[in-house]
C-alpha cells in the first residue's frame, strides 16, 4: 500500500505556511486550492484540463454523489478517482452543508438528518456513520466529519447547540473511521458560527480527539468577510501546527490571500467555475466581466503574462462574444482560466512563504488587483 | 503567399475519390468531415480537442457571424481563423440555409434575402455580393456562392424557380468573388430539389461557370435517404472528376458511407456535436444512447478499439451520469468521442479507397453497425 497520510510544514512567515501533505494517491502542496467535483466532475472540464491549471486535489460533494450515482455504485466501479478519471488524491466533503442548503422537509436529531431529495423527493438519512460509509465507498483520501452548519447571522443557543451536536457526531465519526483502511485521513470541524469562544471551545474539544487535520466550517455562510477573517485569526492559532487546516468554502482571491496570512493551508470554492460559467474572469488585475461590451473589440488577451495558455492564447473579444452568445466553450475557457489564475495565486503565496517574503507578495497582489484592468487599447 | 486551392485525385474505386485539396492553411485528405462551428467555436471544444478527433477543417456559419459578433469586427480582429484560434482551413457558408429556416419575416427578391434576425429582430440583407463580401471578410479557405434552398418535398414550379435563381445568383458571385485575394477558392452549389432533370440542368450549367470545387445542396432537408441518395448517385458523375464535391448538411455515418460510395469527397454536419450533447454516442457499433439505464453499471468503455482516448478512458457508466445529471462534461465527452468517432471513420474510407477495397470496407461497416452494440457485460 502507498504512503499513509502525513502533512509536513516546511515554513512559516508570520502566521502564514509553507507544508505539504502525502496521501495514498499523491503529495498536494500547500497553501492548496482544491476545485470543486460536485457530480463527479469539475464543471465542463476534463481531468486533464484540472490537471493543466496546477491542481493536485480536487473535492467531491457527498451529497450530490449519494443521490446520484450513489456510493455503492461508484464503489463497484472503482471509487471515486476511477469513475471520474482523476488520477490525484480527492478529499470528499460529509454532505452537511449541502443537506442544509439544498434538500427541503429534512429533520435534525441527535442520530442524524433526514431529508428529502432535491432530484426526485425521495427520503433519505445522513448520519455519522453513514457520511464516513459514504466516504470510504467514494475512496476519500481525506474524508470530513459530518457537522452542522449555520446560516449566519444566527442565535447564540443555536450557534451553541450546533456546535456541540457536532462535536458529538465529531467522536462518532472518528469511531466509525476507524475501520477505514489505507492510510486515508479524517479531519475534524470546528463549528460555533461568529461566536469565538465557542469556536475556541469546538477547536479544543476537537484537537483533543486527535484529527489528522482540521477544518473551519460554518463560514462563508452570508457573514462579512471581517466577521470570519476574525474567526479564522483566532481559531487558527488553536489548532496544532504539525496538522493541516482547511477553510471550507471559500473564497474569493482577496479571502484566500487573506486566510493563508491567518495561517490556513486548504480551500475548496465553486467561485472560480461558477463565475466563469457566468462570463467573469479572475486575473492578476482583479475580476474582468466578459460580458462587457468594451470587450466586443478588444484583440488583446485575458493576461499575456498568466502562466496558461488559455488566459494568453484567446482574445478578450473572443471571450466576450462567446459569453454573449452563452456558447459552453465560454464557460469552458473562463473556468480554466480561473483556476490556473487560483492555482498560479497559490502557488505564489506558497513560493513567497518559502522566500519569507510573504507579506511583500501580499501587498504587492492587493495592489495589483486595486490597479484594476488594463485601460482601453 | 501560401499556395492557391487546388484539388488532386490520387484514386478512384468505383466511385468512390481518395483526394486531398491545398488551401493557404493546409491540405485536407478527402474524403472529409468538417465539424461545423457555428458561432465561431465548434460546441463546446476547444480547437486543440477539435484538432485531436482527427479534423482537419472545420466550417463556419456567415448567417449567425454576420449577425453577431459581425464580419467586419472579425476581419478587424484577423479574420476567424485567428478570431476561434483554429490553425487549419475553414470553410464558410453563404448564410442563405440558416436565412430560410432559422430567420423570420423573409423577402426574396432577385437582388437577395432581407430577413429579420432571430437574435434581436433587426433587419439585415443578404444578396450574393454581400455573402461573397462576408466570406472574405471571415478569411474564409473556401467560400460558398449564396443559394436558395428548400425544404422538401416542394412543387416543381418552386424546385425550378430557386433552381435558376440560384444559378443567377452563382453567377453574381462568381464575379464578387474575382476580388477575393489569396488563393481562396469559391464552390457553386447544385440546387434542383429531388427532381433529376433540375438537377442535371444546374450542374451543367454550373460546370459551364467552372468553379474550383461543387456542392450539392438543398439535400438532407427532409426527404427519405433513398432520395438523398438517388440525387447524389445522378448529380455527382455530372461534376468534373477534377474539382471536390461536397454534399452539405449530410449526415449520418451511414449516410457519408453511402455518398462516399457514390462520389463525393466533403461533408459537413451538426449530428455529432448535436447528438453528443444529448447524450447520443456515435460509434463503430451503430449509435448508442448513453441516457439509457443500461449503461447505469457498466464500467466498460463506449469502445474500446477506438483510437481517441475519450471512447477508450471513460466508462458507460460514468458517461451515463454525466448525460442524466445533464452535466457539461458529458456534452464535452460526447460531442469529442463523435467528432473522433466520424474522422476514424472517413480515414477509413479513405485508407480503403487508396487500397482498392472500398467495397469490403463498406460492408464490413455496416455489418458492425448492424450487429449492434456489445451484449450486456
Amino acid at each position: 500500500m502507498s504512503a499513509p497520510f502525513s502533512f509536513t510544514l516546511i515554513k512559516t512567515d508570520g502566521a502564514a505556511r509553507r507544508g505539504e501533505f502525502t496521501t495514498p494517491h499523491g503529495t498536494v502542496q500547500t497553501p492548496a486550492f482544491m476545485p470543486v467535483g460536485t457530480q463527479a466532475t469539475v464543471k465542463g472540464l476534463t481531468p486533464e484540463t484540472v490537471a493543466a491549471t496546477g491542481a493536485e486535489i480536487v473535492l467531491g460533494n457527498t451529497y450530490h454523489l449519494m443521490l446520484r450515482p450513489g456510493p455503492e455504485r461508484i464503489a463497484a466501479l472503482g471509487g471515486l478517482r476511477q469513475f471520474m478519471n482523476w488520477p490525484g488524491p480527492i478529499l470528499t466533503d460529509s454532505g452537511g452543508f449541502q443537506v442544509m442548503s439544498l434538500s427541503s422537509l429534512r429533520k435534525l436529531t441527535e442520530q442524524g438528518v433526514v431529508f428529502r431529495s432535491h432530484l426526485d423527493g425521495a427520503m433519505h438519512e445522513l448520519s455519522p456513520e453513514r457520511a464516513i460509509e459514504i466516504q470510504a465507498l467514494l475512496g476519500a483520501d481525506i474524508s470530513m466529519q459530518l457537522d452542522e452548519c449555520l446560516r449566519l447571522p444566527a442565535s447564540a443557543a443555536d450557534m451553541r447547540r450546533a456546535m456541540e451536536l457536532s462535536l458529538r457526531w465529531a467522536e462518532r465519526c472518528k469511531r466509525a473511521f476507524e475501520s477505514v483502511r489505507g492510510g486515508r485521513a479524517l479531519f475534524g470541524i470546528v463549528q460555533g458560527g461568529d461566536d469565538l469562544a465557542l469556536r475556541a471551545a469546538s477547536a479544543r474539544e476537537l484537537v483533543a480527539m486527535d484529527f489528522q487535520g482540521y477544518a473551519i466550517g460554518g463560514l462563508a455562510v452570508g457573514e462579512p468577510q471581517e466577521t470570519m477573517l476574525k474567526v479564522v485569526e483566532e481559531t487558527a492559532p488553536a489548532l496544532p501546527q504539525n496538522r493541516p487546516r482547511y477553510l471550507m468554502g471559500v473564497g474569493t482571491p482577496h479571502d484566500l490571500l487573506e486566510a493563508v496570512a491567518r495561517g490556513i493551508d486548504m480551500f475548496d470554492c465553486v467561485l472560480p467555475t461558477r463565475n466563469g460559467r457566468h462570463g467573469m474572469a479572475f486575473t492578476r488585475r482583479g475580476p474582468i466581466n466578459l460580458g462587457n461590451a468594451r470587450h466586443a473589440d478588444d484583440a488583446r488577451p485575458l493576461d499575456a503574462e498568466s502562466a496558461h495558455p488559455a488566459a494568453r492564447t484567446y482574445s478578450r473579444a473572443y471571450l466576450h462574444h462567446l459569453t454573449k452568445a452563452n456558447e459552453m466553450l465560454g464557460a469552458v475557457l473562463l473556468s480554466t482560466v480561473n483556476l490556473a489564475y487560483y492555482q498560479e495565486l497559490m502557488a505564489g503565496m506558497g513560493a513567497a512563504i518559502a522566500a519569507g517574503r510573504f507579506a511583500a507578495f501580499r501587498a504587492a497582489t492587493i495592489a495589483q488587483w486595486e490597479q484594476g484592468d488594463l485601460p482601453p487599447p
